[in-house]
């Protein structure tokens, strides 16, 4: 379908407020509008396969080939397997998932999480605990670089999960994921048993260079949205040779992992976000790595102290505003300026936020002034331009 | 929006193969086509609210209330407090939280489950089993019913969770859902302390007359893709007084109960899928019962053995086709009626529809030629007419 016959179709839908007024929505990593291509997939998928993938009928096998020719061209562009591919509906469900597998253990060991995690890992440490798990935290250098040495004299001969994230959604630090999965596959050996590194890759995906192959994580969390893809729709990938087993099979879809009715429509439109996202990714990140850098340059002028390091992710920028946190996004807002209060998810979970900023080695009241921009190759110079001069205006 | 230009934007999505070729789709207890008003209502919020519903700035705020709005709408039409619904990603989540929160529990204690629940419930009784719970059976009579003495008896101190459907899902056959509510509550008296009554209730809700208050029951699911919605949402509702603790809150949306970002798209396509199931709900509910019973008649008099009971729900009959399961929705689908192989998802649990038909006292020789035709009120008798003398020629 030709793209101006789709906006032209998609316009009588809505206002598309989003395009018209929001050139300065820098929340991308809390999410992102969805592309209208995705929409569109959506929309005939939905149409033209209505049938239940588990049926035996006609109309069941068609949605089914849509199903497995979805998850092939989805796998094609990540460079995994098709069978290494598990939708869910969404990031914390594939977190979710993993954990999960832990209380099918009947006896308890221990795990390794990473201190700067996302709500939706570090939020399982509760119940894991009260199991009768032991949790292990490990925190990373300034540049988001965990200690290998470190990491291997920690991994013991109870644990069975290591969790450290990609991307850090608040901050942007770049995880050095190879060498944590080299340590993990070197303690395998020594142990002569399995284990599992898990890494939330809800910021990498699409964004960063993340091979899943090479970079050697057995499971890697992905949520559509954050890419332009629908709400609701992620995937969980899981390394050929590892498995996962659910709490309940329910219904036994997703190879035992995740079951429930497969959502077609919605792989439709995470295939066509991915596909967007990984056309010219290389070229659009450079685009946002030189977006980030005339941001720092400008926010460095204006004396803004930036928490984030420069090896961070491009996407994603922390810095303390002039003004406290919930202040400063709301006095933004009211300029058509769209950032967030230190993490996506704010009004829920306050604390997040400001843990992960105080486990960094920000100072409180610093943490309490946090803003997060995450950018998008969408934005422009003068996009950038406007940004500073607002966020400078808020100290004055 | 006009239905007239509606349809006209949608048909350039997608050949819209279900509205023209298939009018014999006798398989609505496993999946719906979604309704074209509600892929509108889809594009129309995935375009006008693209905001985070937590994030802090006006985009996120708007979202918010939208998110709000809808849930608002949603429980009007089911009669229930806002508070009381919870939006997952379908049916099977919803019925996964139920029984996650039991794993919270330090201390095991027992279950009863309905004996002909579908998987996504019976599928959770190996770890609750694991864990040291003990889990109890219980089998409804000829007409669905369940001994409200005999469940009495069976609860004891143990007693935390009673599962049992509102509609199955093979046999159509109706619970007493009420009177097993009254129960409950009796015990809870006795007990002096709080029990919680779950009913899966994806094939009642939108269908057969299920007052979710009045019923009585503490939790009940809902998957919006079974009446014309979008696949990968639903709802859990849990009644006012009544809590549920997740494995981990992950981001605490949804009341904490459920974590990650809140399908806004799928909301509203499945409120406005819910407006359509409830407008004239009674009128299509009589016009489903005079098809089924002309269905019943057309059977009967070829000698064809019908399981469901008159009783059961109108939108479900279970009958002993002339050939093996699988065999007869090949040959059927051959001729472009779509029926179901005794379950929604023959082919990853081949063994549900079998175990729940031979529970309910069906010789196996028999379940093993058992099909599910599931109506609806787009049907004419004519559709009717023509299945009956389908499944008749089987047998010739």
């Amino acid at each position: 379908m030709k793209r101006i016959q789709q906006r032209h179709i998609l316009e009588k839908y809505g206002t598309n407020l989003f395009n018209c007024v929001v050139n300065l929505y820098f929340d991308y990593a809390a999410t992102s509008r969805m592309e209208d291509e995705a929409i569109g997939e959506y929309v005939k998928t939905a149409r033209d396969y209505p049938g239940n993938p588990s049926a035996g009928h006609a109309l069941g096998k068609k949605a089914k080939e849509k199903l497995e020719d979805e998850r092939c061209r989805i796998s094609s562009i990540l460079g995994v397997g098709s069978e290494e591919v598990v939708f869910t509906s969404g990031g914390s469900e594939s977190i979710s998932l993993v954990f999960q597998d832990l209380l099918w253990n009947v006896r308890p060991g221990s795990v390794i999480i990473g201190r700067l995690e996302h709500d939706a890992v570090s939020s399982f440490a509760p119940l894991l605990k009260e199991k009768g798990w032991r949790v292990n935290y490990i925190k990373p250098d300034r540049d988001g670089k965990y200690d290998t040495e470190l990491l291997s004299s920690m991994i013991d001969r109870e644990t069975k999960l290591i969790a450290i994230q990609s991307v850090n959604n608040v901050l942007g630090l770049v995880t050095n994921t190879k060498e944590i999965a080299d340590v993990v596959r070197k303690a395998e050996e020594r142990e002569k048993r399995n284990m599992f590194f898990f890494s939330d890759s809800v910021q990498a995906i699409g964004k960063v260079d993340f091979p899943l192959h090479e970079e050697g994580v057995d499971g890697a969390s992905f949520s559509a949205h954050k890419i332009g893809g629908p709400r609701g729709t992620g995937f969980l990938y899981v390394r050929k040779g590892k498995s996962l087993r659910p709490v309940a099979s329910q219904g036994g879809q997703e190879r035992k992992i995740r079951g429930g009715t497969e959502n077609l429509p919605g792989v439709s439109a995470m295939r066509k976000a991915l596909e967007i996202a990984f056309e010219n990714r290389k070229e659009k990140e450079e685009k946002v790595r030189k977006l980030n850098a005339k941001l720092r340059e400008g926010l460095e002028k204006a004396g803004i102290r930036i928490f984030s390091p420069v090896s961070a992710s491009p996407f994603v920028i922390s810095i303390a505003s002039p003004l406290p946190s919930e202040v400063a996004v709301r006095m933004l807002s009211d300029k058509g300026i769209y950032v967030s209060a230190g993490s996506a998810c704010s009004e829920n979970r306050k604390g997040e936020a400001m843990e992960i900023l105080t486990s960094y080695g920000i100072r409180k009241d610093e943490a309490m002034r946090a803003i997060r921009i995450s950018i998008s190759e969408k934005h422009t110079e003068e996009d950038i331009t406007k940004l500073v001069d607002e966020i400078t205006k808020l100290g004055a």
